[in-house]
């Protein structure tokens, strides 16, 4: 990207200030493989005994990174994590696997570790090879600068098109203990489910075995990152790494379930909920940040069904950009998705207020309320199939000019 | 719509001129019901006799048309068309079967025949109530002027967001006698399979009884409409009739697989995958005509899975809007495709030259003349699997501006 674009209008009015956390140090600097004067090269490294878990992208056309983590994940322990904004490393056959296998040593022989200790992520352009040679070089420097308190340059040194940096923080207790969930995330297109997220990395100090940091991970994700599409795409690089250093002073929790962890899962979810948000909000072009729950399907899998199609629809994404109640396109999305529906059963609402039943348009429907209710900035989209007791939500934005600009200019 | 929009340039060079159908009287009027100026009403008159095939759209919110088309199909007898453009009246509740009761009984009376065998389509804005008698009042003066050389008109009058009219027409042979196909059809948004068509309506001078026609027609419709995705948003009006009057003087044939319609096969598949090509290149906002074809994949539906998942991506259409050879765009929607790819296996070509073979850029891979060949009306995207023998074949446009123009604006 050689062009600056103007931060969304949808941004968070406030930047979450992550404190340090116990067991993790950040250093950025500068890979020299694609953008110039900004960080795009960030080292984590972790207090020995750190647990991680990790969710990966499902697509079938994986990066060499997400090949990587996908063999070592099982394992559950890790010492760093590097990460380059950029090239993606993927669809480079050998050539990617061989970056890897040398990142990964590099950073092994700085942090003192084993190569299968360090987690890798690469984002940005597609089929590229990765100079690993300059990502090695460009490391050299960062295992000495790394520090508790560089949070801030990390969510930054990670992002291509977002527009802000995505970082969240809570605090909980695990047994009288005090604990830490930091995180940080980048987005901005090629957001769908499985997983949403590009990238995000979280690290607590919570003393957990990977088993049951893997399990809270993928609760977590099936209310958060999973929950939002920007444009239906799902990335070849997606990466949700959670780090747990262990450094609190709290007994060791063997299961996920154990009611000392209720209020840690709890803040993990608030946390993750808070990045996947923040993703939406920095979709590409995205001007309106659009809630769309739906209720009384069959069963949660049609909800979700139907959740999406209304999310992903061009038509719809376009209405709320062009601020046009023009409800009739959420009806169509619906009735396309597949999954079993009712037309004279259904409740659709916007913004609160109720605009069909039985088959069409609500006597007291106000279309003036809808279109006020588009004119701002969180859209809420609501339907109830009326069949069943099926439940889900999804975030997603509107469709705009931005989107085109960005994505027909991405790599020039 | 008040605005005007400018002819795609992807608009064919010249317009099928469609020659009288022996059996077919068309008319063309106003309803005074959203559009000024323009005819926006279609009057069929079919000779006694005509046979009728169908195919409606699949989606669970269908318009009143439909049911009301779905539920006179079966009979296989049309004796008249009526269709309105500007409201699909669509998610209308009682009040849309009544329209439709009133309009077929005002046709009726018209041309002398009984309401049930009256087929009607609508096109438009969904969920406004579609008032029958400004329709009725309409149709009054055109049962005295429908006349065998109206296609033309008849074409123009169906349109919404098209910014061409529609129009094919083909020649054969019955056993030995010459027999005609027309047919005309309208886009241009709301467009993805099952069904791709918004509309289209297909005559045939030809002695066929209706389930013959029925199966001609959905074979077909698998390699013309139903291969066509312009934003995956599938209409709830989605409407393909054919009508065959019997008034060519050949034996009538019984057998939808006999010899004698060999030829009268291909013709009426040339009209619809013409008209099918005709209504991509309308694709709102479209200034690129996509060609995306697969093959090797693990079985046919696999295939067409892959093929979609290229064609409506949004990131791959807006890349080749921005003639911006982005390979690695495409390469993710096979990856999300969630048909079975092998990543190491997949041949990705663009405008006929390889690009990616071993999982990784094609060492002979010339950026320049993929370059050219986006900056082209008429882009060809293959891919070969590399795992099995299933074929398939999409068309579909680039997503630009003009989408979101024509989309954020369409009611207003």
């Amino acid at each position: 990207m050689t062009k600056t674009l103007a931060v969304s209008p949808l941004a968070p009015k406030t930047m979450a200030s992550l404190p340090p956390l116990a067991g993790v140090r950040l250093a950025v600097g500068n890979s020299g493989t694609r953008y110039q004067g900004r960080p795009d090269l960030l080292l984590m490294a972790l207090a020995r005994g750190t647990a991680v878990a990790g969710l990966l992208t499902r697509s079938s056309m994986p990066g060499a990174p997400v090949d990587w983590c996908r063999r070592i994940l099982p394992r559950g322990k890790a010492a760093g994590l590097v990460v380059n904004a950029g090239n993606a490393n993927v669809f480079t056959g050998k050539a990617g696997v061989q970056a890897v296998n040398a990142i990964a040593a590099a950073a092994a022989k700085g942090l003192g570790c084993k190569p299968r200790e360090v987690m890798l992520a690469s984002t940005g352009v597609i089929g590229q090879i990765l100079p690993h040679d300059k990502i090695a070089a460009a490391l050299a420097p960062l295992f000495g600068a790394v520090a508790a308190d560089g949070w801030l340059q990390a969510a930054r040194a990670i992002s291509t098109t977002d527009t802000f940096p995505k970082l969240a923080t809570a605090t909980a207790e695990i047994a009288g203990v005090p604990v830490r969930v930091n995180g940080i995330a980048k987005g901005s297109g090629m957001i769908a489910p499985d997983m949403a997220t590009m990238l995000a990395f979280l690290a607590t100090d919570a003393r957990l075995p990977a088993a049951v940091l893997q399990k809270l991970l993928a609760d977590g994700n099936g209310q958060s990152f999973n929950c939002l599409t920007v444009d239906s795409d799902t990335s070849t690089s997606d990466t949700l790494l959670c780090f747990a250093t262990g450094q609190a002073q709290h007994q060791r929790i063997e299961d996920a379930r154990a009611p000392a962890l209720k209020d840690f899962r709890r803040a993990l979810f608030q946390v993750m909920a808070d990045l996947a948000e923040q993703i939406a909000r920095d979709g590409e072009g995205a001007s309106k940040l659009v809630t769309v729950k739906v209720s009384g399907a069959a069963n949660a899998k049609a909800a979700r069904v139907i959740a999406l199609a209304i999310a992903n629809s061009p038509l719809v994404k376009t209405a709320i950009a062009g601020e046009d109640a023009n409800w009739g396109r959420i009806v169509m999305a619906i009735g396309k998705s597949g999954a079993r529906a009712d037309r004279d059963k259904l409740a659709l609402s916007i913004g609160g207020q109720l605009v069909t039943a039985k088959g069409m348009i609500h006597p007291a429907y106000d279309e003036a309320l809808a279109t006020r209710h588009l004119k701002g900035r969180e859209i809420d989209i609501a339907v109830d199939v009326g069949i069943g007791r099926g439940e889900a939500k999804v975030w997603t934005c509107d469709l705009t000019h931005g989107y085109i600009d960005i994505n027909a200019d991405y790599r020039s």
